[in-house]
């Protein structure tokens, strides 16, 4: 018989409607055996690190036919997260190896169909396979290099500009020489967005009562890219000042979650008069681009070219906060949980 | 000394707000010598047929940076037309050609800077190059084959769908082998896509108080395509019907151009869950396209495989009240003016 260990988890207590509350959700402790069952192509795992990402709050309604499956009431929220295998059944996975993907807010998981990378590059903080080496980092770089269709020189806006994709679209868009200018909801982070990853601008736009004046003060000459995190009125702003082929890379509408009649928005007919592309995407249908996002992003990194900014919460029990917190902007940069030390 | 002859024309009296009125506009008899002043690069014409459109009501706003100029109140409407050269001093034409392009509502036009097509294909009805053969043509041709990227066996909705564009676009989608649904306003609309252009199913919008409803009703999987002409709550209904990977072809958006703020469109959320393309075009950006697209419509028009109805208004004296009813869907087909014979 193998060894049983206590085992604290985070539940979602029932479906949230408006904002999320830390207590939407508490804290219990079970117990699990540190083993999987013979035969089951599952793996056990002992999490290091979980994500805290905007499309977990569509997960907490009870919603069919979202892009990501509702949470169940009762039990551990579930997300992207780093982790150490700490035994398996699975020919892919082996005890030792560390992963990144779909894990659970707790502890350990027992995971019975694993889908997760397997992290090569060791030499990183690990918590970089919640954010920059790992969903949000393909989200930011296939939003941009896949969806955007991007040129140098083009004028390109990013909204919630200093999180976990948005600060790396920008600094992907200097990169391509590229105008670029971000809003986010505070100082602090206006400033990171200048002097950190090197926006031409950035603004406040909770500081901003005309968002179309805000706009057409930055873009003077109207907008190629604009890359969508928050919906609502930044989205119907941004359609009165996108110029002619421009794109906008559906990414997010975080602004929109915690409603339970989305904004309408007006300004539509833009699309036909500036012939905008206007594109959704899901990043997991572009996995298969990870290994090529590796080959580029590491030199990157390697070379200080790209940099990232991570607000760490330390501790499973802080992770309720940390999630909720994402939705008032409370975090700077990527939101990460730090659950163990490997 | 030239002929001097009397030259009626149809003025807009001022800028419109609301659903345009026939007494938004008023006729007129002005003289004008019939021929184009030496070395000026013009041309006269007698016009033949006049085009009404949808996209002509936000023209008739004072708008700036709209993709078609403000019409000028106390000028003559200006819109797609035929008509025949009488005098040039421009060397792409002469005396006698056929043209369709950019003229002026009324019996004669002197044009400064004339961009027409010279109509080669006479054996058709000229009244066919303010339809099928085109602006409205080009516009379903592109906007289907260019924007929605269609293959066989996927599942297309046409809103508008009896009107100059939406016919066509849903015998292009049938001769693909998709499955076709149209929306319009009476039955009479619904009987005719359904007998005349073969469109699998069509509905009476104005008879179905649940757009969602009726759009599960005709698609149980789902809308691949959407050719939308509409906008406004259609739209939102359509979001909400959308397959993976679906697009939309922005076309127009009739039901918002007599608002004086457009209908919130509420669920865009949809574009990243189903991964939606949504594009706006504007068909001048394709005129390059125009011989390809006739070399494939002439066969299918001489082979009674692509059909065109038109609703045709007699007599200059009647196209203000074919222009307004446009925006009440009095016409059923292409609506266009007949100013005088040959």
């Amino acid at each position: 018989m193998a060894e049983m260990v206590s085992n604290k988890q985070v539940i979602l207590k029932d479906y949230v409607s408006g904002f999320p509350k830390e207590t939407d959700m508490y804290i219990t402790t079970s117990s699990i055996e540190l083993k999987v069952p013979k035969d089951s192509n599952g793996v056990l795992l002992k999490n290091l690190y979980l994500s805290c990402d905007p499309y977990m709050r569509p997960r907490m309604r009870n919603v069919e036919g979202s892009y990501a499956e509702s949470f169940k009431p009762g039990s551990p929220i579930t997300g992207y997260g780093v982790a150490r295998v700490l035994d398996s059944e699975n020919p892919e996975f082996k005890k030792g190896d560390f992963v990144w993907g779909m894990t659970g807010w707790e502890e350990y998981s027992q995971i019975t169909a694993p889908h997760f990378f397997k992290i090569q590059h060791t030499d990183f903080p690990l918590s970089y396979y919640t954010g920059i080496l790992g969903m949000p980092g393909m989200t930011a770089y296939v939003g941009f290099y896949e969806i955007c269709s991007p040129k140098k020189g083009e004028y390109v806006f990013i909204s919630a500009a200093s999180g976990a994709v948005g600060q790396l679209v920008g600094q992907f868009a200097k990169l391509l020489g590229c105008h670029v200018v971000g809003s986010a909801g505070s100082q602090d982070k206006v400033d990171l967005l200048k002097n950190k990853f090197g926006f031409d601008e950035a603004f406040n736009y909770k500081e901003e009562p005309d968002l179309n004046a805000a706009l057409k003060r930055y873009f003077p000459e109207g907008i190629d890219i604009y890359f969508e995190n928050v919906g609502g009125k930044m989205l119907d702003a941004v359609l009165l000042n996108m110029r002619i082929h421009g794109r906008i890379a559906v990414c997010g509408m975080i602004s929109q979650y915690n409603l339970d009649i989305p904004e309408g928005v007006h300004n539509l007919m833009n699309l036909i008069v500036k012939r905008v592309r206007m594109e959704g995407f899901l990043v997991p249908d572009h996995y298969h681009l990870y290994p090529k996002f590796l080959e580029i992003i590491i030199p990157h990194i390697k070379e200080g070219k790209i940099v990232y900014v991570e607000d760490t919460a330390e501790g499973l029990e802080s992770a309720p906060s940390a999630l909720v917190g994402l939705f008032s902007g409370q975090n700077v940069g990527k939101q990460v949980v730090k659950v163990a030390t490997e």
